[in-house]
C-alpha cells in the first residue's frame, strides 16, 4: 500500500509544529486514497461503501421539501435544539422501537451521521488506554475514531454468523476489561456478517457481566434481501447504543442519523455535541421526519430497495464466479459488500490494486480492514454503484489485472 | 445562577463511571439552560443569538432547492468530498477574497456550521496545557470548546476597538506562549465592538512574531449598519483560520459555514473532520453554491439584513434610553447585541435574570461570558429576534423586575 499513501513531507510543512499529536496521527489515511483513486475518470470502481443513486427516493423528498418550504419555512431554516427536532426524534424513537426495545424520545439524539454518533460516544466514554473491543476486520471510519480517542483494540475474529463471541467472552474471563464493544450487527463491513440471534443475546449477557456497552452500528440492516431483520441487541440489555444511519436507506447526503441510548447518556453525548457542531441541519431533519411520519412510504421503499440490491448482488456473484474462479466469497445475504479471498498464494491484493487501476478498476485490498489478522490475500468489492452493464466490463477488467499479475508472479 | 443549573444528581446515575472526564466537565452549561427558559411560551427572548427568521432569504432558497432537485437530486443526495462539495468551497474562495486575501479553493474547508470550523481547529492544534488567548468576555460556545481541548485560557481584556492587543503584546513579552488568539472581529459576542483596522495589523505583527495562529470567528460581518466592512487579518499574514459562518448572512438551520485556512492544515483539519462527520450536508451545500453564484443575490439581500437590524437596533436602544436609564451601553454599530452595564451598584444581572423571567423577559447575565472580569453588573441583550412591539413589551417587562428588585435591595 506504500505506494498510495501519501506521507506528506512534513518536513517542508511550516505548520507541522503547531499540530496536536493526534493530528498527525491521522494525517495518512489508505482508505481515502483509494478511494480518490477510484474516482478517477474512467475508472469502473466496486471499491466505494457507496449506495446506489437510482436507490434514492428523490420524489418523495422533492415533496416533503416542497411541504416543509411551503408550510413552515423559517421554522426549517432557524435554529434547532442540540438534542434534534422533536419530530424527528419521535420518528426515530418509533423506528427504533420497530426493531429492538421500546424507546422514548428522550432517548434519542439526532445526529450529523453515525459517524458523528460514533465519534460523540468514543469522546464520551475513552480515555486515554480504554480498550475497545471490535471485529477483526472491522469498519475504519470506527478504527479511526477509537484509536484518535487513545483506546487499545482487542480484535476478535469472526465468521459467517459474526463476531466469535465465545472467543470474546474468553479474552474478558482472562481479564480483559473493554469499556466497548463495536459490532456492525447485519451485513458487516467489510464481511457481509449478520450476527446471530444466539451471539446478540450472548453479547448482551457479557455485557452486563462485565459493565462494557455495546456500540450497534447498523447502516445496512434494511438491505436484506429476503427482508429479514434481528432485533436489537437493546431487547437483552439496557447498555448498548444504537446509531441508526438513514444513509443506505434513504440517502447519504443529508446527513441526518439517530443515536439511540439511555437518556443520561444522550445528555451528555448532546453536550458534547453542542460544542461540536451545535446542532444538526434543521430543514434536512425536518423534510426527513415529514417523509417518515407517512406510514405508507417506507415499507414500499425498502421492498425495492431490496429488490434493487438483491438484483445487483445475483448479477456480480455470477459474473465472479463465472470468469474469476480464483476468488472466493460467500454468498452475500444482504448489505452492499462482498469479502473475497484470492485462492492464488503468489498474489496479494495490494498488488493486484495498482494494477487493476491501471485496467480501469478499482476494489479496496483488505489489509487497511485488518488489525490483527493477516488481510494481503483479502479484497472488498460492493456491487452497489454500478449497473449490470458496467459490472460486467469491471469483471473483465478485474479478470485482466489478475492474469497480468499472476503471469508477473510466474515469470522469474 | 445556582438555581438555573441542574446539576444532574450523578449519584444516582448508572453510566457516569463510565463516562470520561471531559464529559463530566461539560455537563453543567449554564448558558443552556438560560436558553431553554427563555424559550417558554410567553416570555419574550432577549437572550438568543439567533438572527430574525424574517431575515431569511426564504424566496431565493426555495427557487435554489429547486434548482437543484430538478436538476441533479442523486448528485446532491449523495456522499461528497469531506473537503466540500467542489462549487461550494469555489463560492466561498471568492467571498474570502472579497473580504481579505485572496484564497483558492484548496484553501477552503466546508464546515457543519463555524461551530464545527472552531471545535476541529482546537482539536487539531490543542494539546493538554496550550495557551489560548481571547477576549474578555467571549463566546461561550469557544470557551467550552477550548477548555474541553485541555486549553488553558489568557483572558486579555478590550474596549470598543476590540482586544487590547497592547495587553496581548505585554503578555507575550513577559513570555506567555499561546498557540491561538480566538477573536471575533466585527460586532463581537457579546460586546459588539470590532477589532479596528490598527489592531488587526498589529495582532498579525504579534502573529509573526510569536507563532501563534490567528482564528477569526466573523459571523456577525455582514451586519454593519452602515454597510462598512474591514478586511481580515489575512491581509496581513498567513497564520489565520478564518470562520465564515452564513448562520446570521442566509440562514442558520441548513450549517454550512467556510474555513479558510493554509492549504496544508486544511488537509488536516480534514482528516479530523472525515472522522467526526465525514462530511457535512451535501444539498445545503449545493442549494447554497446555487444562491451565491448568482452575482446578483447577496448584495441586495445584505442590504436588506442592515436596514432591518439597524431598525430593530435604533428602536431598543431609544426605548432602553427612554425607560432604562439605569442600563448603560455602547451604542451599536452593527450584528446583534447590546452589551449593558447595571448602573445600580446594589443589583447583580444574575440576580435580576430570574426576577425577570417571573415577568416574562429573558436576557443573558454577563457572569458565563466573563473570564477573569466581574459580569455581576454586566447582561447581553439581543435586539434581533423581536418585533418593534414586542421590544417595548419586554423593555417594559424588564423596566418591572429591575423596579422590583431595586424595592427589595432598599428593604433590608
Amino acid at each position: 500500500m506504500a505506494q498510495l499513501v501519501d506521507l506528506q513531507a512534513s518536513a517542508t510543512d511550516q505548520w507541522a509544529p503547531l499540530l496536536a499529536a493526534r493530528t498527525r496521527l491521522g494525517r495518512s489515511d489508505a482508505i481515502r486514497d483509494i478511494l480518490a483513486a477510484a474516482a478517477t475518470p474512467g475508472v469502473l470502481s466496486l471499491a466505494g461503501g457507496i449506495p446506489a443513486p437510482e436507490s434514492f427516493p428523490v420524489a418523495p423528498l422533492g415533496r416533503a421539501l416542497d411541504t416543509v418550504m411551503s408550510g413552515y419555512p423559517t421554522q426549517a431554516l432557524q435554529y434547532a435544539p442540540t438534542e434534534g427536532v422533536e419530530r424527528m426524534r419521535a420518528v426515530l424513537a418509533t423506528m427504533a422501537t420497530a426493531t429492538g426495545a421500546a424507546v422514548g424520545t428522550s432517548q434519542v439524539l439526532v445526529t450529523s451521521g453515525s459517524q458523528q454518533g460514533l465519534d460523540l460516544t468514543a469522546q464520551a466514554l475513552l480515555e486515554e488506554g480504554d480498550l475497545v473491543a471490535l471485529d477483526d476486520p472491522s469498519y475504519l471510519g470506527a478504527v479511526q475514531v477509537f484509536r484518535r480517542a487513545g483506546a487499545r483494540l482487542l480484535a476478535v475474529p469472526g465468521d459467517s454468523d459474526g463476531m466469535r463471541t465465545d472467543v470474546l467472552e474468553q479474552r474478558l474471563a482472562a481479564g480483559a476489561r473493554c469499556k466497548l464493544v463495536y459490532v456492525v450487527p447485519h451485513f458487516h463491513n467489510p464481511t457481509g456478517a449478520v450476527l446471530s440471534a444466539e451471539r446478540r443475546a450472548h453479547l448482551a449477557r457479557l455485557a452486563d457481566r462485565y459493565g462494557f456497552l455495546i456500540i450497534e452500528d447498523d447502516p445496512y440492516a434494511d438491505l436484506a434481501f429476503d427482508g429479514s431483520r434481528l432485533p436489537s441487541t437493546d431487547v437483552h440489555t439496557d447498555r448498548v447504543i444504537r446509531l441508526m444511519s438513514l444513509s443506505k436507506t434513504l440517502c447519504p447526503g443529508l446527513r441526518v442519523a439517530g443515536l439511540v441510548a439511555p437518556e443520561q447518556l444522550v445528555r451528555d453525548l448532546a453536550g458534547l455535541k453542542q460544542g461540536s457542531d451545535l446542532q444538526t441541519n434543521t430543514l434536512s431533519q425536518y423534510v426527513l421526519a415529514e417523509l417518515l411520519q407517512d406510514p405508507g412510504f417506507l415499507p414500499g421503499h425498502v421492498s425495492r430497495l431490496q429488490a434493487l440490491y438483491r438484483g445487483k448482488a445475483t448479477w456480480l456473484t455470477r459474473l465472479l464466479r463465472e470468469r474469476l474462479p480464483w476468488l472466493s466469497f460467500q454468498e452475500p445475504r444482504g448489505g452492499l459488500f462482498l469479502w473475497c479471498t484470492l485462492a492464488d498464494p503468489r498474489l496479494t491484493a495490494d498488488r493486484l490494486y495498482p494494477r487493476a487501476l491501471a485496467e480501469g478498476v478499482a476494489f479496496v485490498p483488505g489489509t487497511p480492514f485488518c488489525i490483527d489478522q493477516d488481510g494481503s490475500a483479502l479484497m472488498r468489492i460492493s456491487y452497489a454503484a454500478l449497473d449490470h452493464t458496467q459490472q460486467e466490463v469491471a469483471v473483465d477488467r478485474l479478470a485482466r489485472a489478475f492474469a497480468a499479475e499472476t503471469e508477473k508472479a510466474r515469470t522469474p
